[in-house]
């Protein structure tokens, strides 16, 4: 993960930047949506953007830069969903119905970003602990804590998170083409039954 | 994973080659057992089996190949006890308790030989189609199927699998300092909220 630390300086330059880096990284996440990860080069991005590739260069140091710090900026958005966003996925709903939309917002996140996050994706001996990951198993953990106190619900989160893991949806989607649709629904299957709830009708 | 192949020639030679290979194999796999990984050495194997350093040499080329050839031998021996081994990991008991013995013998292999798996995982793209994978994951499957054939047992299986991922048992043991009899508990209580019933006494 790139870290998004201020920029340094006058605040209002600092203010523009942030804004134009939110510009360049939304028009680089509506090219992967389109074309897939193949079709975000910087010249892409600096024309979908509307300014210099000078700019994109100079803001993000090469593809790689770029790609990570797309990464990144996706992982901060649902965070911050999940976090203060509206319900079901955010604070206000019940804990069973923002368990089930988080699992769809990873779900649909992954649709857009699969090559991205299978390319970043960690070494067999990190893959559990680094930062971003432990940030959505603790969030899971959270929510199973209202819905099944009794449980042990740092291990569920692990297996629900498990079920989420990019890998095993590459496999399921593109290796053995089933569709979202029956991964979103396994999703709200497999939340009933850990939870011991009725599924949604 | 390695081919173990025939050996080519006289059936009395072949079948001494085989029983050899199965001795080196066994005796590596109590080093691993004893020392982990660390402590195979290609001049621990021959001592242990008490034959020559160039016997283990010959066999195996070289220390990579002695450890590949350990895990598939360990795969295949899994692969053989669920298929035709004693119950209830083999066929003759209920497909539920044969469920709960898979997990349970499937962490207790990793306990052993946790560092082998770990630097034998393949790449994400890969993680979920190589063979081993597969043969473990339709065993599940079709024990699955026998206990709520309507569900999506295809699915659940991989989830099922995916809570037993060498990566994860690693996190969880290593980095977070459970102990395997928590894990096995864990799975215990998984198998039965993923079937909906009730866990054993």
């Amino acid at each position: 993960m790139l870290e998004v630390g201020p920029v340094p300086g006058d605040p209002c330059l600092r203010a523009d930047a942030a804004r134009n880096r939110a510009r360049l990284l939304e028009a680089a996440a509506r090219l992967i949506a389109e074309h897939g990860a193949a079709g975000v080069t910087m010249e892409a991005v600096a024309a979908e953007a509307q300014v210099g590739k000078g700019t994109v260069f100079r803001r993000f140091g090469d593809r790689t830069g770029l790609l990570m710090a797309l990464l990144d900026h996706s992982a901060r958005q649902l965070q911050s969903d999940f976090m203060s966003g509206p319900p079901p996925l955010g604070p206000g709903a019940p804990p069973l119905d923002r368990l089930r939309a988080f699992g769809l917002a990873v779900l649909r996140r992954s649709a857009d970003q699969l090559d991205l996050q299978l390319a970043a994706q960690p070494d067999a001996d990190r893959r559990f602990s680094h930062p971003a990951a432990g940030a959505l198993s603790t969030h899971i953990t959270v929510l199973l804590r209202q819905i099944i106190p009794d449980a042990d619900c740092d291990l569920l989160a692990q297996t629900l998170m498990a079920s989420l893991d990019p890998a095993l949806i590459h496999h399921l989607t593109r290796q053995r083409g089933m569709p979202r649709e029956r991964l979103e629904a396994g999703w709200t299957d497999l939340v009933a039954r850990v939870t011991r709830t009725e599924p949604p009708r």
